[in-house]
């Protein structure tokens, strides 16, 4: 049976019967294999976007799957084909998208917010969204391929370097795919985190993880580097605690960079970016480059990506997934089963 | 008669007899023509670096001159060259020197604050500071060589193209600078001010300029650039407004660039950085290139310099020229004259 998962307001998802939509000229329509639970599908089940989705809404948008119908004029895929597809849908006419940078367009529509998103057993989008997958990739795995590309941008604009010490504030599903990316890098990532159960994941995955709530961790980091400060600091958590941190952090000509979502405006030592001569460097979604990497590295097999999939769980799981990674207990990444014969 | 201005505390300068220091090896006395009061001798004059500077204190940092006297060993200069000085001495040391960055040292001591200044008939300081002057050059403007440094290694961090839209907030000697050598670029400079002599002058320098009191700015900037926002943002005003507005007022990948000395830790918006993928980069002080530039810009005739000296009085007239530069009225750059046979 054909199913999906429906946001319908109230902190409430119901699993219903899919409406499969016919792939139009340039759509493709997938069997979605696996999806994963992001922290903004979170944010859309507080209600945040309840003026942004239609209800009930079908969201999700981590996903991987296998070409199912191919519509007039798409070449290169094909029924059968592993794909993930990179969420976005630029304007194509705006002032950044005629820059060169249609992956922040001024009216960019992203899928899985702004149109149906991939928690259903079959999912219509546009083909200029497709990555393909190579065979040797697990679908299930192949989930991670959408964050993971968000890592590989945050690392690629921070111009991370071999040997370069950084420092990920936010130990969660983004913070330690960057850290995997940036000791890929052959740079040395130190993760800081509060969540008793990410820091432990964090150091079974070899890094040096830090809760700033029992260590000084700006004196931590200036004795690790002799009073230099980090080369490059990421900031993922979002906090105020982080935007003050991040400026103390940062070496003489050090790079910051702001993944987090802020939902409040901060204080920023803006004395300190100037006397260092800092920068700061916001980074958002990826580039088409970002998930070829991103595939590339998640085949590969170097990173051990299947250690942040906490569970495995079907479409019926959804709602309780959600109130899992709202208490922020031990949890890390939850994937979603779409269909009956996933990979 | 050798004369110097020493600062006493208490908002209060005296002129009194200069004690010329004698160079030892590798130093070279200067016989100081001009020396320009800066924002940076206000705020030590308000007593912020009453722990800093050794009273009674020779300060100004502006400088230009002809060599008096040569110490041991010290080549390539002689008694006569016009020069002007760098007032910088890094540790050579520390990380930050290391790592090429002496310019911002973690130790730097600023000639000027640190060291004694330019405010006297016979200076003596380090020959590595030395920038030789073109005879072309009048000694007057030379003297705005030094922070004409500054907005060259300000506009050269931002990497200002040629075509470029760039709105420079401040509209002080250093954001008229900074928009002069951005026009000199190829570039569009529009400053915001709210000083009306200094929206005046930056009109008569055929500037747009804009009182962001009177007119909104963000809408002024995104209707001339058809709603993309400025390629570059300088904010040299330092307030708690500044803050607020430079990331309303960039592009898509907009750059942002400190200058200001912000003597509170403002709001900033990093929703606005993630969202636009901003950047935001702190700038301090100069490289020696900056001061290469600077000078050949100078000796071009090409900037009209002239314009931006509101006076030049005699060293008697330092504590006076202080007074009028705290009240914000209508002045921009005051020079002083500190021999008597200047250039």
């Amino acid at each position: 049976m054909l199913k999906a998962a429906y946001y319908e307001g109230n902190q409430s998802v119901r699993v219903g019967a899919c409406a499969p939509v016919p792939p139009a000229p340039g759509q493709v329509q997938i069997e979605v294999s696996h999806c994963g639970i992001c922290g903004s599908d979170l944010h859309m089940f507080h209600g945040a976007m309840d003026q942004r989705v239609h209800m009930p809404f079908v969201f999700g948008h981590e996903m991987s799957g296998a070409i199912a119908r191919v519509g007039e004029g798409v070449n290169g895929f094909s029924p059968g084909d592993h794909v993930t597809v990179r969420p976005i849908d630029p304007c194509g006419e705006c002032p950044a998208c005629r820059a060169g940078h249609s992956h922040v367009c001024q009216r960019l529509k992203f899928i899985g917010f702004d149109a149906p998103g991939a928690l259903q057993s079959l999912w219509t989008v546009p083909a200029h969204t497709l990555h393909r997958l190579p065979a040797s990739l697990p679908l299930e795995k192949a989930a991670l391929v959408e964050p993971l590309s968000v890592a590989c941008h945050d690392v690629r604009l921070a111009g991370v370097r071999k040997g370069e010490y950084v420092v990920i504030q936010g130990g969660g599903p983004i913070g330690i795919l960057i850290a995997l990316v940036v000791r890929n890098t052959g740079a040395r990532a130190v993760i800081s985190e509060v969540n008793p159960f990410r820091l432990s994941l964090a150091r079974e995955l070899g890094f040096e993880a830090v809760n700033p709530k029992e260590t000084d961790l700006v004196k931590h980091v200036m004795d690790a580097t002799r009073t230099a400060g980090a080369d490059v600091v990421f900031e993922v958590s979002g906090s105020a605690a982080g935007a003050e941190t991040i400026t103390q952090l940062a070496r003489v000509r050090g790079r910051i960079v702001v993944v987090a979502i802020f939902s409040h405006v901060p204080k920023v030592d803006l004395f300190r970016i100037f006397w260092r001569e800092l920068s700061l460097q916001g980074t958002r979604v990826y580039e088409p480059e970002d998930f070829e990497q991103a595939i590339a590295l998640a085949a590969s097999g170097t990173l051990p990506l299947e250690r942040l999939i906490s569970e495995v769980c079907p479409l019926e799981g959804v709602q309780s997934a959600l109130n899992r990674l709202e208490s922020g207990g031990e949890v890390m990444k939850i994937l979603v089963r779409c269909s009956e014969d996933e990979g």
